[in-house]
């Protein structure tokens, strides 16, 4: 039986994409829920064998967070689920001016800012999760608002205040990756993506990074993202997060991964299918 | 006289950015503070001909508000800015066990993890500025924190409880732009830095990324950063943030871009001495 590590309370969508994956998955599953990213990567090889976290957002872009436990850890990315995302806004007065204080998830402010932006004066208090955001506005009083996710607006929705839909976009979805101690298994049949980091400051050396992706267009290997994370030492060196589709046992890949290795720290997250 | 828009209230880091820029250009210069980076933005050309924002931190990486509201106005990078930044916890309880709510500002909680992963069950309330933090602080009465800027904690220091230094890392640093209507002037003697935009989402499509590098790499035209930010319209999508070494009149530079435009939308924030 898979014991699963997921963010948050339940209702929330880490636990949806948990879900999502122990369908496709279709073994036998347990979910155990904690409050932080950290405590998810941290249970993984503990008290859970996988765990859920989200990484991207298409509107907020990447989590940090998950990108810097990333680089950390010695876990390895299985799988990646992506899942729509939409979000809706309760309050405990009638009126928005009278709101005082919003509760809102660390990723989703950056999904509704048009919505916040009509609020003056208010404070907006971060919480872990979007679940907790909920919860926050149940147990308080007066003049407080919260930005839940749109499926938790039909659980309860007895509010002074109901706003359906308060996304910046339609279009708005977020990946979560599924994180294990070990490498996740190889099916000649399947389509894979490979995760990777090249793990110096590449920034201020002349092409080496147009270098390294020379190494894959080369090869006509396809480049899904790229993104930097600063190297937390000085300011203009980063580290770089590398997607590329295939898989890092085919030759074509294993060949221009080792050209890189030649000359760079490269560290594989893993591949997984799509 | 230049009128100058700026992040916050007095003796913000933004504040301390803009005195430093006010002391370089040695023009007779008045600042006025907006809340949010967003009026920043929409004062310049307005009420104010420049304005000063944070770009970039050493442990949070880039502001992303930043770089969307570059890639909406039409407004030009003219200077940079880096200063050094430390952090101080101040709390009107002494024991840190009772601390029930902390202000901090959006970028300054990734800067100081450590420090705030002690807090359990602790609300973390956002603010726009590091000042704002130190202001609701003041005005509250007790079981509450703020992160403030480390010089702050020298004009008034009678709180319960004061922790000197609470940043992740010593060498921790943050850069601001300085944005204008028009662009900046050239002086040949001077030593530049081009920051421009690629504006369609080059991941997904083989070697686009890699050609784009190829330009400046093969005419030994520095890379001085790259970073992606989401498009906001599909997840893998992205709009690439790049800075160069040199002005883009340059001979070499003006030719690497010519290039790159023949095959993608490149929209030049402006060249600016280093």
């Amino acid at each position: 039986m898979d014991k699963i590590a997921t963010l948050g309370a339940m209702g929330t969508f880490s636990e949806i994409a948990t879900k999502k994956y122990i369908e496709v998955s279709n073994k036998k599953s347990e979910i155990t829920y904690y409050p932080t990213i950290r405590q998810v990567f941290k249970a993984i090889g503990q008290e859970c064998n996988l765990g859920v976290v989200p990484i991207e957002n298409t509107l907020d872009g990447f989590v940090q967070r998950t990108l810097d436990l990333l680089l950390e850890s010695d876990l390895y990315i299985v799988n990646e689920i992506i899942i729509p995302i939409q979000f809706s806004f309760i309050a405990n007065s009638e009126n928005m001016s009278d709101i005082e204080k919003i509760y809102v998830q660390f990723k989703t402010q950056g999904q509704c800012y048009n919505f916040l932006d009509e609020f003056n004066q208010v404070k907006l208090i971060t919480t872990e999760s979007n679940s907790e955001s909920f919860s926050q506005v149940k147990k308080d009083h007066i003049a407080e608002g919260a930005i839940i996710p749109r499926h938790l607006l039909n659980i309860k929705n007895d509010f002074s205040l109901c706003i359906d839909n308060v996304t910046d976009s339609e279009h708005n979805q977020t990946r979560f990756i599924v994180l294990a101690k070990s490498k996740g298994d190889y099916e000649l049949d399947k389509t894979y993506k490979t995760s990777i980091i090249i793990l110096e400051g590449v920034a201020d050396q002349s092409g080496v990074l147009s270098k390294i992706l020379n190494e894959f267009s080369t090869k006509d290997i396809n480049l899904k993202s790229i993104i930097s994370r600063p190297t937390k030492q000085e300011l203009g060196k980063y580290y770089f997060f590398i997607d590329i589709e295939g898989h890092k046992d085919e030759e074509e890949i294993r060949e221009a991964l080792d050209k890189i290795r030649k000359n760079n720290l490269v560290k594989i997250l893993g591949s997984y299918s799509l």
